[in-house]
């Protein structure tokens, strides 16, 4: 079996225990204010790396509750065992696995699953293609924002909504649809597959963003850093578009 | 059959051809600025029409898109064939079927449906019970405010936000964690099964509170209009809370 094989069979397993986790009962507490873990985040965790050892042996690596796991190895797996963990305990059905192979400093391999439609996504870079269940996906071709399906990654954080707005009113103002949307892997999936046309999210971790950044290149859409600088998927935050809406965005990031 | 079995299997059909139209191909457009419509809205409200008008030929109807049907029956269906189109577009899962029966000016009869993870919930006027798939619900026992977790019904319109954080800025700025979330009935029912602990919505209709508020109030929470009044579900706006939050919110509402 190659990685795809063995990594769709685990998250397919994990997506099982989260999918049953959902709807039954959990507990949660906050990290620090606003920001919320669950025992789900743990156990999935748990789950993943166990699985991930015994199929990856010397293998390191880097997951969202626990950090850094080093096996001396150049090739790491970046692990978000659930992405959009407020949606999850809120009882919306929107959260994913996502999971990163790391090589020399870049992304080799992307993968997210959505276990509640059973979604799979999933990219190599040397494959300049992504794929959903097998099928490959490409991004969108609205070519305005006036056009565009725009998802911000905030809660009710109000000083932060206030800090997107200043910086993107004319995308509040004058795109078709805005919203905040709080599973970033997801998010820029949808961005991926052609569903929405932008991602603009300025926390979002590596973790989040490392495997739905190259799912989305490999879709033919554009991954920046927050500051429209090149993505380093090791930066906070990411801003997601398809390919059309380049020089709208960046006009308006000079504003 | 009693109205129960009727509707759930016509619910349950409806929300089949909802899930498949969620993963397939869809047409939607502004009916005003930042409201979205799809051909799917108008597609279950034609289904449900023509079902009910079938089981209940004698009974009126409101529908979100179509109006009034008037019949000169006392008893009338008020509609929502697809609560959370925005989710729907955006390609999350998160959105419903809400039915409920108005009988002299009130709600009798509430059913909601979420077809992506099988949620069945309703509730009868006469029951003082409400049900998600056959089990009773009871809203949380959350004390405060500083450990609810909150959903305000906004989407990016700033100055709606900005319209909520005046009002509620003790909430948005000391409850465990909020979130803006577009499905008025998903998140009214998530408070009557103790999900979440407070919704607030200034805007949403008759036809997505209706049969929520029923069952939340059969569920043991308390239902307001968004100014705090006697709940009117033909008054846009609502917020839902558990009982135990009555006198804080009704304190914060004063300030």
């Amino acid at each position: 079996m190659d990685n795809l094989d063995i990594i769709e069979k685990i998250l397919i397993e994990a997506g099982k225990l989260l999918e049953n986790r959902f709807s039954g009962v959990f507990t949660y507490k906050n990290k620090e204010k606003f920001d919320l873990v669950s025992d789900v985040d743990i156990e999935i965790e748990q789950f993943l790396i166990k699985k991930l050892s015994k199929n990856f042996p010397s293998m390191s690596f880097f997951s969202e509750e626990i950090g850094e796991i080093n096996n001396n190895s150049e090739q790491k797996w970046i692990i978000d065992p659930l992405d959009g963990t407020v949606n999850f305990i809120f009882g919306i059905p929107y959260f994913n696995i996502s999971l990163a192979l790391e090589s020399k400093n870049e992304i080799i391999e992307g993968y997210v699953y959505n276990p509640i439609n059973k979604e799979f996504y999933y990219s190599k870079k040397s494959l300049k293609k992504s794929y959903l269940n097998g099928k490959e996906i490409s991004v969108s071709d609205t070519g305005t924002i006036s056009e565009s399906l725009v998802a911000f990654g905030y809660s009710s954080i109000y000083k932060n909504i206030e800090k997107y707005y200043k910086k993107w009113h004319e995308i509040f103002d004058h795109c078709k649809k805005g919203m905040g949307s709080l599973s970033p892997a997801l998010n820029i999936c949808n961005v991926a597959r052609g569903r929405i046309d932008c991602f603009i999210d300025f926390g979002c971790s590596m973790e989040g963003q490392a495997a739905g950044g190259l799912i989305l290149k490999n879709a033919g859409g554009i991954v920046y850093n927050y500051d429209l600088t090149e993505w380093d998927y090791k930066a906070k935050g990411i801003i997601a578009i398809n390919r059309n809406l380049q020089e709208e965005i960046e006009r308006i990031n000079k504003l």
